[in-house]
């Protein structure tokens, strides 16, 4: 086996998202057997062609056809549904995403936007410079975290650290996901994708952590919100094409929702104008939950071990699932 | 001795802090040998000449000349500056707070507070009408809680509580008081209030919980704001009298401070233009980090076991320190 070539482009505005001098040579280090070489992302489809490995932000469908010795294409992000994954299948590279470090930040950001609702926060920054006293308001509408319930849709790693926040705080957590746990978590009570309608039913706040597939569009429809509990709260850290953006926003006009916190949207960024932007019971984010100073050191070292893998010929982490195969309401 | 009279003023437009008929019959049950008479607050005045023990959240000075047999004033509130002291310790009459109970909402009105600085969620929410992009600026201030450092001030009960939430979260917590706890607590450093500048100029977020006393006036002046780490972020959930707001504004202005959330200020409330309302980086909110849907049930048990120690000719447990004994910078 000639010696490995491992094509890195990862650059970004934000200095946790690039790759450093420091993890580049710690990668080198840890693996003396491989070249690493790396790339401005302008420059990566004239360059796959020396490349076994690429890791990467972007991949573009047609760059696979100027990547003969390609093998495997990694990914620091979590999701897949920005990357070719139908079109590495076939072409028969591998396509991995990352897990296991998400969920961190992606709790923090959870927790603070469920907070910022339940101790009406956001509504007395919204209020503080017109209204000298807001207090009854602001107390006929809060709710204890403690003693409330929790469904998490879509409820893989990330919705495991999230669940742990939750349990700290007192909370009853419903975990709602395709395939059974491996291990039963203390605190937390699954439930099949199959019925989510009624996990919702009972939860006071709803946290979506479902992928984009076949299966889960637009999952989150008027008859899933109007099955959710009056006065439920609704978070999107998921992606977008799983909920129906009118169907949310009739049920927040309706009352029946508390209201929302949405980190992700169709389209991204939504119109100046939308009515879910300007909703005084909205709060958007701006894809910023997986925000995490210590991200790209995550990364490498996900990266790092299943390199490993790869070099031992095990089978690698994270390999995304097809959309035709196989449909998963897991999470992220 | 004759048959104790209790007499109740459990008033508030609010359910969750008024006395229930079901809390009535409660103590009735568990009381059988204690006469609890009610009475509306404006009637309190008239009624104390029958009280032995005295259970409500306002009591004025003038009142004790009407109150011959009184023996113990009793707040369901954790702080007593609203209540005379030092007058009923004249009097020889018993006065006691509440505590062990408010630790929980006030952790999660905290760490709400702090999340939504932390994750940007105050900053997207000033900004999602106005503007369709600020990720760049977010992901320029946003900071991780994983492996950063909480100074509590005035660290007690409540305290207590706080630092759990913050560790759940991976924060190192730094509790600041005049008296070493009474047990140690795993993960958590003790600081004496003496060295409160070291305290906060390793802190991310400096946390006031101080009770409102001679030592703790404007103990939060400009030379303890000057002594906080740049960028740190200020709660301050204590006592308004305990920071110097003028010193808040300068700090907050000079960019030494990221932001701030005042749950009380001085005066209650700020005026319509005041700076500490209109900036925008300072979060106000209404004296509510104590709400709490089951407050009263709380209370009521509180003041059950303090009332079963009282019969039992037990010392009180919340016996209000008196201003001019002891200066305590323990927190509530």
């Amino acid at each position: 086996m000639s010696r490995p070539v491992v094509l890195v482009s990862l650059e970004s505005p934000h200095s946790f998202w690039r790759l450093s001098a420091e993890h580049e040579r710690s990668l080198r280090i840890a693996f003396p057997g491989v070249d690493f070489r790396t790339a401005a992302e302008e420059d990566v489809p004239y360059r796959l062609a020396e490349a076994h490995v690429y890791l990467g932000w972007r991949f573009e469908p047609s760059w696979l056809a100027n990547a003969p010795h390609l093998n495997w294409i990694a990914s620091p992000a979590a999701g897949t549904d920005h990357l070719p994954v139908a079109e590495a299948h076939s072409a028969g590279v591998a396509l991995t995403r990352s897990y296991g470090f998400h969920g961190r930040p992606m709790a923090e950001h959870a927790m603070g936007l469920i907070l910022g609702f339940s101790r009406g926060l956001f509504m007395s920054q919204r209020v503080q410079r017109n209204r000298t006293r807001w207090k009854d308001d602001l107390a006929a509408e809060f709710f204890d975290l403690a003693g409330s319930t929790m469904a998490i849709v879509g409820c893989g790693s990330i919705g495991g650290h999230l669940a742990r926040a939750a349990r700290a705080f007192g909370m009853n957590v419903i975990g709602v996901r395709r395939t059974p746990p491996v291990a039963p978590r203390a605190g937390l009570t699954w439930m099949h994708a199959s019925a989510v309608h009624q996990a919702v039913a009972v939860a006071d706040v709803v946290v979506n952590l479902l992928p984009a597939t076949r299966v889960t569009d637009r999952l989150f429809d008027h008859r899933l919100f109007t099955a959710c509990k009056p006065g439920a709260l609704f978070l999107n850290l998921g992606r977008a094409t799983t909920v129906d953006q009118q169907a949310l926003l009739a049920a927040l006009n309706a009352g029946h929702l508390r209201g929302a916190a949405l980190d992700v949207s169709d389209p991204k960024p939504l119109p100046a104008r939308h009515p879910l932007r300007l909703h005084p019971r909205v709060v958007l984010t701006p894809k910023s939950s997986t925000l995490c100073r210590t991200y790209m050191n995550e990364a490498v070292d996900f990266f790092a071990a299943n390199l490993r893998r790869y070099l031992a010929g095990q089978p690698l982490n994270g390999l995304a699932e097809v959309p035709d195969a196989h449909s998963p309401l897991d999470g992220g």
